[in-house]
């Protein structure tokens, strides 16, 4: 059976979790350690050298990291990628869209305020991050205000990567109330067959 | 006939470049003037929200942002991108790889002395983010001891995305003297058919 190594409260560990929910693919969750530096010490980076969660073992053994890269393996011929081609490009764009644009910022400032309690220590770090971060959900809102999501017409693992951190940002302080067509997709995605949040 | 919109000096718009070369796929280069804000101002901004290049157009004038998009898109059916399976999996892990813990460190440090002049000014923030870069360098080094490219025994489109900013860290005074294999591997890049570096 697939084991996802993971951290409980983690966008990233999430993607591949609901995903496989969706899919009908059975797994067992391996919780680590991660705020306890588990991931940082040589069991765990035996398995994966980048030092990070969710990691992915199928039941041969064999390993895959990077949270996205397991969404597009793990959908491969099922309805949300789509086969080769302009239109599976695009979900590619988002998704790198999400790891570069959004998650280091989104998703950084919600640790930084939602899990280590850094909101006023931290508040000039916080305040730029938050800056990109809202840089990112504005580009979200001019997708999202032409199409149901944000591929196009079908909902996609372009969906599920930038859900993640998305519907958490409230935890780093962003307020969502100025995108009116994300909260609108974010309900959208929640309406989806077998789909779960962290909330 | 393909456009591509970028910046001379760009890692991520020389991926698609020398991709599209390898390729034999005939594209025209639209230099875009970064540093002077074209990528900010709304005749840009109405090809691409994000703000960034590259910037692809195909010759319909659909558009593709996000560099290792392009790669996945351009590369299909070619040797440089396995079939779906497990293979293109690791291509894709080391993609993710490259935007989230690879280029924010090593190509912003490059940006921040080679292009902003900032050796002095920023000292603290550039040894962060260097330690960061260096991290990312040896999870390379680890892989790349075991293996001749970085997603198995065959050059692919991670190999072109990780080559990008490898190659000119020197402008951001990393070392990599102490990266025997990534040296190697770099090499090897070089003797692929059709490959140039930004040198």
């Amino acid at each position: 059976m697939i084991k996802l190594y993971g951290m409980t409260g983690s966008g990233n560990c999430w993607k591949p979790a609901v995903l496989m929910t969706m899919l009908g693919i059975a797994f067992e969750h391996v919780e680590i350690d991660m705020l306890g530096g588990e991931t940082r010490r040589a069991p765990f980076l035996a398995l994966n050298p980048n030092g990070r969660v969710p990691l992915l073992q199928l039941g041969d053994g064999r390993l895959l990291a990077e949270s996205n890269a397991m969404l597009c393996y793990l959908a491969e011929g099922s309805a949300l990628l789509p086969p080769p081609g302009f239109d599976r490009a695009k979900v590619l764009e988002w998704m790198f869209f999400e790891q570069y644009s959004h998650e280091p910022y989104i998703a950084s400032v919600r640790f930084w305020i939602h899990y280590r309690h850094k909101r006023e220590e931290w508040r000039d770090k916080i305040a730029e991050a938050s800056s990109k971060g809202h840089a990112a959900l504005a580009v979200m809102e001019t997708a999202l205000a032409k199409q149901a999501y944000l591929a196009g017409s079908t909902f996609s693992i372009a969906d599920i990567a930038l859900y993640a951190y998305t519907h958490v940002a409230d935890q780093g302080d962003f307020d969502l109330s100025p995108y009116p067509a994300v909260l609108a997709w974010l309900q959208r995605c929640e309406q989806q067959p077998g789909f779960f949040s962290m909330r």
